[in-house]
C-alpha cells in the first residue's frame, strides 16, 4: 500500500459514519473503520486522534474565528458573527448528506449529544474571543457570540430535520431576522 | 438519632459543598458528606440520588416552567421567558453565597462543567416546551427559549464573578436590554 492515499480523510469519514450507523458508535473500532476504508490504522491516526474526533473536527471553529477576524473594521459585532455563521452554513451545505448522517449517529448516543453541547459552547467561547480581539468589550462580545450560537443551533436543527428547508446560510439569516422580531417584543 | 432532622437537605448541601471545595468533588464520598452534616447516609439518599445531584437539582426548571405557564395570555413569548428568568434570578439571589461556592466546585471539575452545559440545554428545552404549551409555534418557541438561556448564562457569569454587580434579576433584565441593542445592529 502506498503511503499517499487519495482522499484518505474523506474515505475514513465515510467508512466511520457507515459503521456508526450500522453497528452503533460504541461497537465500532478504529481497526474496522480503517479496514472498511481500505486503509491502515496508522493512516487513521494520522488524520484523527480517536474515533470520536471523526465526528468533532475543528474546521468549523477555524472558519468562524477567521471570518470574524477578517470582517471589516466598521462591522458591528452581530454583523461579524452573522457573516461567520453564514460561512459555516455554506460549508455545511456542501456536506448536507454527511451532516445528516453525522447527526443521526449523534442522536443515537447520549455521550455524543453531550459532546455536541460542549462543542457548541466552545464555538461560542472562540467567537467571543475573536470579537474581543476586534476590540468588542464584554458583555457585548459574550452575549453576541452566545446568542449567535443559539440562533445557529435552531437553524441547523431545522435544516437537518426538514429536507424542504432552503440552504443553511439562508436559514441562519432567516433565524437572525426572527430573533430581531422576537426580542423587539421584550 | 431522631428520624426527623431539621433542615436536613440544607445541612447536607452545605456539608457537600464544604467537602467538594476542601478535597475535590471526586475525592468526596456520600459517607463523608453525611458524617459532616451529622446525619446518616440513609438520610442523604432520601434527599439526593447521588453526590452529583446535590449540585444539580430540578428546582430552577420547575420555577421556569411554572412561571411561563402562569404568564398572562397576552404576554409575548420573550416577555414570558423574561419573567421566568427574573424569577429564577430572584431565587438564586437569595442563595448567592451558596451559588458562588457551587460554581467554584464546578469550575474545578471538567465533568461537572459538562454536566452544567447539559443542564442549561435541558432548561432551554423545558422552556421551549412550556412556550409550545401556550400555543407559541416553532421556531419562535425554541429560538426564544435558547436565546433566553444564552442571556441568562451571561448574566449569571457576571453576577457570580463580580461582587459589585446588582442583583441577578436586574442583571437578567439588563442583559436582555443589551441583547435588543446588539440584535438591532444586524
Amino acid at each position: 500500500m502506498s503511503r499517499w492515499e487519495p482522499n484518505a480523510r474523506g474515505r475514513l469519514e465515510q467508512a466511520a459514519l457507515d459503521l456508526y450507523l450500522e453497528h452503533g458508535f460504541e461497537q465500532t473500532t478504529v481497526a474496522e473503520i480503517a479496514r472498511r476504508a481500505g486503509l491502515t490504522e496508522r493512516t487513521f491516526f494520522r488524520h484523527f486522534a480517536d474515533k470520536r474526533e471523526v465526528l468533532f473536527s475543528n474546521s468549523l471553529q477555524e472558519l468562524l474565528v477567521s471570518t470574524i477576524a477578517g470582517a471589516s473594521d466598521s462591522a458591528a459585532p452581530i454583523a461579524a458573527v452573522t457573516t461567520a455563521l453564514e460561512a459555516a452554513g455554506a460549508l455545511l451545505q456542501q456536506r448536507r448528506e454527511l451532516s445528516q448522517r453525522r447527526q443521526a449517529v449523534i442522536a443515537a448516543n447520549a455521550g455524543l449529544q453531550e459532546r455536541e453541547l460542549i462543542k457548541l459552547a466552545s464555538l461560542a467561547s472562540a467567537m467571543a474571543e475573536a470579537l474581543r480581539d476586534r476590540g468588542v468589550r464584554d458583555p457585548a462580545a459574550s452575549l453576541t457570540a452566545e446568542v449567535g450560537i443559539a440562533v445557529f443551533k435552531i437553524a441547523f436543527e431545522r435544516w437537518i430535520n426538514d429536507p424542504d428547508q432552503p440552504d443553511l446560510a439562508q436559514l441562519v439569516r432567516k433565524s437572525l431576522d426572527e430573533l430581531k422580531v422576537v426580542t423587539a417584543q421584550a
